[in-house]
């Protein structure tokens, strides 16, 4: 909303007496206005978590000197930290397979500004679907075909189309491929996965048939980082919709992906604003 | 709400013309104003479910006398059929353990007048919590202690006691027992869990704490018919509420208790009205 | 879903005995095989109102002729009534002024398979910013500036297009024009607009800055058919979405949007599948 | 949840930088551990609004010096604050009329520990109704019947009351009769109303025969406190249940009333944790 850049810390830690006041010290004496703040403390684990957003503007380091200066006090308090600045947008990449839903949903909304803080780089699919959709938009299409005995092949190809453009967001908009361990290495809490249930409900293949097999009365679908354990990675976002006795297997795919496209853009969104941390195999969203 | 009686008929047949047709024409020939009608067809399965619901003022055939003449028509079509009357309530006995809270909601919403077509008979529980709640609504209690190598003979207590009752319903209410396969048969279709969560997602103990430790961001409820299969039986009802990282389990049980309490309500209003029909291990609700 | 046709007939009349049964048998007696059939009975205005829905394979009637032989049984009844078959699709003209999101949404879903019942044969706008997207779907885009002195002449216009292409139901899809009387006279219960509110609150121009300057918890849509009345017209169908003190006008505008698009798409559909009646001012939805 | 008590400031004032900072020290440099802290800036009035809550044990300062302490930063920015301490429980006094839902569900609540913040002091009404519920959970009651001569003595005896009590906030639990200004001005921000509408559509009297009026798709309730203007007064909670043309009126009464209880529930909740800030017309809500 705001045309002032922002610099955004989000930090973990051991929970100690004092980091709320520290780190809003800390940006405080350099000068910085802090727009938004928030921390949570999980009684479980004994963890800190904070989320601190100030202006730029009038701040008194420069943004390649912040991370010396912050070092002492994240090495005091044993913090994970990571700094982000809002105006260096994330470079995305979007894999999707055959339905087209959730990437037709993510460009428009790209298009209509609600996505500022992401650039577009690429659109991976191992089907030609998408392709005239992305040469409409104007958005680079890779073609990886995924064959059996192929498919290390097509990651490395996917890799180093990534690299290239240094995408630092791969978001999987129903993408029916499951990514190797190796490949998901390469962007831990990097990729987001749209999955079409309530997880943990109806993990795997064909979700909305299982749940028409089960005859459940909401349908739902989940937005997740992705981890080696398929569709076990920490949940961002879940939403459900109602559904009844009269709804076909098709009609659940219907209704469902109206769920999975804003389930999907929210996480998407939640991440390129910093506003998740990780909780173990939890997520933290200061939304 | 209406003041004149009215019949209701609940049928299941194999698909085939003229089913809508030739009960409709049943009902009108002999007098009857319908009130309702609704029918589905599964395709999947090939079966067709009927709800029909008439005025019994001005209907040519006594009540007793209905079945008689429709078993004609019900054999012809091979209909599973079920008659009943809005002037004969349903004798309800409910089964609680130390939870209260959904006890609490049936019983203000039964003194409210929501639950017209309902007699509560009978409170049983394991524990001595509900009784003074029991008292004071003036509804008998049944205290039946489960110690493991009694438990046969709590559930031959409790069926005599619903034997003695007439009870054509038993709601568990939270009620922290499994009922034997014995007990369950007796009353099929005729038992109404409550589960708190979002089925097949967290069955069987603790399913709030599951539901913490996976770090989901909506907690569900689920009412159910009960089968020999743990939270396994048709699924009513279901409902969500959403919880985020803040909440701690004693949150997502206050949570949830909320939507126990509507989602076991509609369940039982839905069966009391005769609008659930069962479609192999699912349910058809005409609401 | 089916590959067969079907007629759907509309039914409201005074509520009296036998209605059903006798619609019931002029559909059987033909050889139809009823595939839905709902009906309700308004107890404030003693109306009745049915939808009828049966297979025209092995009807005994070809469809020119269904009227005639029906017209002794609605004048015996009183019925108001109209006559669709599936195989006749509905042709639409979409109405949008600079915010294409409802647009994107219809063409979207339209290009998917999620609206077979409808041609769309004609976008229409008071500005430039959707002729690409016509042209890009390949929809005819027609271009009529509405300045003060001339909007008969721009309805004109418009009256002409819609009658070349046969149009029989237009949809505003956040078009910013109010139409006149004697436009909306052309087209009774056949425009379907979509106003950014939960009606009847924020009637009007600037729904989000009114519920912004209200702070209200929750926004709303709300699809309507539209009349002389602005903003008056029976409500079709309403959905709401959270908000709370940390969102700006521009983010009421954001969220809004997902609830105009899908509370716009819901009214199409259900007009386009015949499951609408009017009662009086009210909608009647066989959904 | 915690058994340590808490201290919690809440501050409004122009925004400017260093509020967060000057606020976190005062605390921290008196070794009061900060439990939860909440921000927010009012883009629009250019106000900034704060909520600080930290741990009374091992803060240096007794609570009956906080204030003094905290003046001189209070004046420094022009704060408007108040300081709470959840040692401290809130007295409350519950008004109703015939309509016993919400009394009921508040004092269920009550009564199961949801809200350890409150002391539930005294019903009181204009009618008899709500007096054996009274009796039964051994709360106080006062029958102050409101005929039109001798309104401004029931508001008196009424305030007696509850000066006698020291009670610090009024819930208007389905309380048929409108308060005085006079009345009113000694609660400013301390009395909460349910109304049963979404607000601010259906103010003023029978809103649910209002909604069936207007055939909304949707019925609400809002919680909001109350002001001399009549359903105007600035909104805390609200929310909706979807409705349909087979629903009467008193089906919609049923319904909102499943709505009001929680609704209402919330904003005491959220009154009663201190976590309610005016803006204006309107609140800020650091749930």
């Amino acid at each position: 909303m705001s045309q002032t850049h922002h610099a955004i810390l989000l930090i973990s830690c051991p929970d100690q007496k004092g980091i709320t006041a520290a780190v809003t010290d800390f940006v405080f004496k350099r000068g910085g206005n802090i727009v938004d703040a928030a921390q949570h403390a999980d009684a479980a684990s004994g963890a800190f978590f904070m989320r601190m957003e100030w202006e730029l503007a009038g701040f008194g380091v420069a943004k390649d000197r912040i991370p010396g200066e912050f070092a002492p006090l994240a090495e005091k308090f044993k913090m994970s930290w990571e700094l982000y600045f809002t105006d260096e947008p994330v470079k995305v990449a979007v894999f999707v397979s055959k339905h087209l839903h959730c990437l037709f949903d993510l460009l428009f909304r790209y298009k209509s500004g609600q996505l500022p803080q992401a650039r577009i780089e690429l659109i991976i699919s191992n089907h030609h679907d998408a392709e005239p959709l992305a040469r409409q938009w104007g958005i680079e299409f890779l073609h990886t075909p995924v064959i059996a005995e192929a498919k290390a092949q097509a990651e490395q190809t996917q890799l180093a189309a990534l690299r290239g453009k240094g995408v630092g967001l791969v978001i999987l908009a129903r993408y029916h491929q499951i990514l190797s361990e190796g490949f998901i290495r390469h962007y831990p809490r990097r990729i987001i996965n749209i999955h079409h249930s309530f997880l943990p409900a109806f993990a795997g293949a064909s979700p909305y048939a299982q749940a028409h097999q089960k005859g459940v009365k909401l349908i739902g679908a989940t937005s997740h980082y992705v981890t080696r354990d398929l569709d076990q990675g920490p949940i961002i976002e879940q939403d459900t919709a109602r559904v009844n006795h009269r709804h076909a297997i098709s009609d659940l795919v219907e209704i469902g992906q109206d769920l999975e496209r804003i389930v999907l853009y929210r996480a998407v969104r939640w991440h390129l604003e910093h506003k998740i941390l990780s909780c173990g195999s939890k997520t933290v969203i200061f939304e």
